[in-house]
């Protein structure tokens, strides 16, 4: 499986941020992917104005642009996240495609982004969107697939629940900061992809320092066994990843964790 | 809460294993340790042959030597683990003794370590041990703290148990290998540490290439926001690192992650 990672640059105008995007979307499946990944709230900036002034509901100019891109280079598309507006309400919504442009999955961010770290990072997600509530996966050619938005993430439950359901890869629109970025992103990436013997791949907009939150960017791919095996810098970046799903299989036979887990001490299920 | 950390020399005489890590609990005590922690198998090569060979039950000479040792230095002692003959079986067990010598907690090791990596580590821990059931912690006047073996804490289920339980510090005592060592050691006390916002302490017999399992050693202990405050190398060696447990609240205040948990969508539990 062959995943295009988009690290695009985005700025305050969302239709130029649509239209690098849908190149970048052609130049990975002209490169080709399968399957190509956008980060968090590529079309507008990072911050709850921002959300509030391109939120459009799921015929607008964001989704109606996914949806072609993916019909129209016949891949698979993880469109990122955008501000979804539904019922009233605002959701970090992503929408994802199939080969012929048709809807698969909507994964609206359970976990909300409210943290206030003394001499660091503050942020209040929760002051523009609502969370969504089911944890999302899809299926494609290449088996069952997971997604959730940056800080759901940080929850092992929800990665570990996919797994559980025969996830085989999980894809993260993220967009952590010069806060979290250095401290927890990679060891987060990795330590989900061990823990649950499965790979994990993370986009996220190219940093900019023009705005008040800076994405620490580094998108990431890694593998079962915990190897970084693609990670980028700072900068706007397309890159063609393969991801060798047997590894999934082979490390899961070596070393049996999810078989091993004691189900006669602990459940972990949906509610 | 000073920890003293005794990342000990295994030799294949178990009165010279007893001897080593009880002068050097007494040095620790001496260096203000609160509390000290051995590693997995201070006791003994890590082998089945010499599992069975060493078995002892609980009034043996390692676990007399543990309680006489919290005692006489008048501090909290982890005992990192031995073979414990109970009932007609052995486990892989931790005791765990008050500054009186009282016992607090025994684990016994409830995920046996059975791997089999291609070109790499191979073990079964369960061909020699039978598997304990519990969620172990034990109270202190820092407050509660959790206690697993190896393996066990490849499993995200159990420390999140743990946290979820008011667990402010995990010990772990353990052996990794050089396969799994270098891949999946510090990544993951680093993540336990950063999803369930609390210390993690790993602590090793020192590497030694004469047996036919080689320990990675590597003790190490992670703070809440996942730094490593302090990680050992290949030799023997004892520390006292100061565990400053008010980090355990400024980060769950700072990067609200347990609470933030979304329990109307999963629920994890104790069966």
């Amino acid at each position: 499986m062959k995943v295009g990672i988009i690290q695009s640059a985005v700025s305050k105008v969302k239709e130029e941020n649509l239209r690098v995007a849908r190149g970048l979307i052609r130049e990975a499946a002209q490169k080709g992917a399968d399957i190509a990944v956008l980060g968090e709230m590529f079309c507008c900036p990072y911050d709850n104005a921002s959300f509030v002034k391109n939120a459009e509901p799921a015929d607008g100019p964001s989704v109606s642009m996914l949806r072609e891109a993916a019909a129209e280079n016949g891949i698979f598309l993880v469109g990122g996240s955008i501000p979804l507006s539904e019922d009233g309400k605002i959701f970090n919504a992503s929408f994802v495609f199939g080969r012929g442009g048709e809807l698969l999955a909507v994964h609206r961010k359970v976990h909300l982004f409210d943290i206030d770290v003394k001499g660091g990072q503050s942020f209040k997600e929760s002051d523009t969107f609502t969370a969504g509530s089911a944890v999302t996966e899809f299926e494609t050619e290449f088996g069952k697939m997971g997604l959730c938005i940056c800080f759901d993430f940080r929850f092992p439950e929800l990665a570990r629940l996919m797994a559980l359901d025969g996830v085989r890869c999980i894809f993260v629109p993220a967009a952590f900061n010069m806060t979290t970025g250095p401290a927890h992103w990679e060891t987060m990436f990795r330590q989900r992809a061990v823990d649950n013997q499965l790979f994990t791949v993370g986009a996220a907009p190219a940093r900019s320092y023009d705005g008040g939150y800076v994405s620490y960017a580094n998108s990431i791919v890694v593998s079962p066994w915990g190897d970084v095996v693609w990670r980028a810098g700072e900068e706007p970046v397309l890159e063609v990843v393969e991801l060798d799903l047997s590894r999934v299989d082979a490390v899961r036979q070596q070393l049996p964790l999810l078989s091993a887990r004691r189900t006669d001490l602990y459940e972990l299920r949906k509610v």
